[in-house]
């Protein structure tokens, strides 16, 4: 069975419309105008579905295709917002399919053993609101809700003002549907598809993440003057420190290291740094290696030369060890692809997404499909239309095998 | 024979109460209310010692006291103006210093065969307008002048303006009194006499300099999804160099290097950076062995897998030679600190100073003192009054030695 690429891509453009930033660009932060707008576009493509439309408390929506087994649920979603700088495919896709794959059910008169729930979660970008992955994370956790309700963005709203004020503070309790599974189709946000030349992702689970914060204090003195024996120069410790972490890197399987942020003061060309602040991300598929690798830091911090005569304070922003999606979805997802001819491979996930923290409570996994040159939240994130419709038809074919 | 150490001393705690910033700081950007302020003062004492007072048209004072032979011209000198945060001796020790040589001479009756002259200096630091070391500059090179008078501070107030304006707009030419020789007494600004126990610093010369602005673009992409050979990171190319450029620092003599400018973008924590801007500020007494470590650094870049797939921009922002003073100065005054008993040592100056700039057309050498902990440009720069006596008795006695 095929899902229709054309009503599929035709929804994706016309739900894009809204927010849109020109080329393939949006702008749709959590609980805005356009969000409300998309929302309102997505309920009447639910109701038109004929699907019981329902909403949490903390404004998650969820469309209720009700099968034999009413209370027997398995959920299909993704998000509808975006980063500032946000594309066509990132969260949206995951939502639409999920009504393109109840339609093609419903088209076909497929007798399903369960209820298909088509699922927009709030605000999983976290651009307007933190923390990110916000809704999926209440619903797993209902007990954080009243804190989650009132993060506020940086004008001082919050989320439950929010809300309100785009008429999406619903009823439903969190956690009230059960799912016996969860699906999440989206793009891979990664280059390792597109290089590999590989149709489907299979994801296995959310590689394991520590962030930390890294600040030195030296001395502030003069590039002309001090002699290179006498500094305390932060950035030539860290520069140090990177290159080791970069070069023992082919000893640590697929671990991942990145300098995003960093700041030196005074910042003067003809001065030495007394102070520098910058952020490790490490991630790591396998959470054991992720320690070994951060043991590293620590002895190379404690031993090597460079450090001495600083002042070294870490402080951990992120330490999440490695969440396995369930082997059953994984195994379905497979043979599906099998079956319908798609190359697969099984990976994790670099990034965060709603399924992670769905799959606390619920059986979870994730199909990725290939994004163009790897980009994301960006104007310039593609898929094609092939890769969009490959991924699309696993997610149906995969659901209509789990019916049988 | 000894300077008066309690009248210099007198001199510089009255004049140093003019911009006072409380404790030993002071802050006396030039040209301002301050800056006239210390001038004037400056003048006053000038005419206490019968000194016919002179200023040029950049805004250099001249103390003159006529010796037998009148244009037959010795100077001594430095600057009153100071950073924002700026110490009590960075330049003022150096003008009053010059006050206090010409007043011990008149109490001993010694003849002179030259003309001494005490000089302020314009805007030796830089703060206020640039270039810095602009009247010894202008001095040295009369055609800069008019370019150099529309200099402008961040208020667009020019040179010209603020000279006219605080009354120190002199009409007597640049270049009009030709020195023999031009002596400048300053404050190490570095930590080498202190560290090794020396008392005077004789100075040799100006260190080579080179600065140069690297721009590294690359390839901005998720942290957690853009495995590691897949990225075009420039924080980890530039990484890389500056360690390899540490690693071979042994090789090359006293050479100096130092990173005190650098900025990536986006600077977030999950997003590899696709630019880095960074200074790179070089210094070596060799100016051979500067140029052999420069092609250390073009090998690098050229040569090393890390810069792959990066786009390399260099700006040379500051490139001179190595400066070198007048041999039989420095031959007087190491004679003159060995007949003292002070323990002395040939060194390259890191920092620029006046006396540079007249080297080009004068012959030229300083004299330095040890700096507490090496730091200027501080509040908490400080010289011992051992230490300043000892440097101000070697320029007296210098000067006497030349008489002879």
């Amino acid at each position: 069975m095929n899902i229709d690429i054309n009503r599929l891509l035709g929804r994706i453009e016309q739900i894009n419309e809204i927010g849109s930033l020109g080329k393939k660009g949006v702008k749709r932060l959590a609980l805005t105008k356009e969000d409300q707008a998309a929302r309102n576009l997505l309920k009447k493509w639910m109701h038109d579905l004929n699907l019981d439309v329902k909403v949490d408390t903390i404004g998650n929506m969820f469309g209720i295709y009700s099968g034999e087994k009413r209370d027997n649920y398995v959920g299909i979603g993704s998000h509808l917002d975006t980063v500032p700088t946000g594309g066509y495919y990132d969260g949206t896709l995951g939502v639409i399919a999920a009504l393109e794959v109840i339609e093609c059910i419903q088209e076909h008169n497929i007798q399903l053993p369960f209820s298909l729930v088509a699922i927009n979660f709030t605000n999983e970008e976290g651009a307007r609101f933190q923390p990110d992955m916000m809704g999926s994370l209440a619903y797993a956790n209902p007990d954080k809700l009243t804190k989650l309700l009132q993060a506020e963005d940086q004008d001082g709203i919050s989320v439950r003002a929010a809300l309100e004020s785009i008429g999406y503070a619903g009823d439903m309790k969190l956690g009230k549907l059960s799912f016996a599974k969860f699906f999440e189709l989206h793009i891979e946000q990664g280059p390792v598809l597109e290089n590999e030349g590989v149709h489907i992702g299979i994801v296995e689970g959310v590689q394991s993440i520590h962030w930390e914060r890294i600040t030195l204090l030296g001395k502030n003195s003069h590039a002309g003057t001090t002699p290179m024996n006498m500094r305390r120069d932060p950035f030539r410790a860290f520069t140090a420190l990177i290159n080791y972490l970069n070069n023992v890197l082919v000893k640590y399987d697929v671990q991942l290291l990145t300098v995003g942020n960093l700041n030196i003061s005074p910042n003067v060309i003809n001065v030495i740094p007394d102070k520098l602040i910058a952020t490790l991300d490490l991630r790591n598929p396998q959470y054991d290696t992720l320690k070994e690798y951060l043991s590293e830091i620590n002895w190379f911090i404690e031993n090597d030369k460079s450090f001495s005569g600083l002042e070294v304070e870490r402080d951990v922003l992120v330490h999440i060890p490695t969440i396995f999606f369930e082997k059953s979805i994984i195994n379905i997802l497979e043979e599906t692809s099998d079956k319908l001819g798609y190359s697969s491979k099984k990976m994790f996930s670099g990034a965060g997404h709603d399924a992670q923290l769905l799959s606390n409570l619920y059986p979870s996994a994730m199909i990725f499909i290939p994004s163009k040159n790897g980009i994301s939240h960006s104007i310039d994130e593609y898929s094609s239309l092939e890769a969009i419709k490959r991924g699309a038809n696993v997610l149906l074919n995969s659901i209509i095998s789990l019916a049988q």
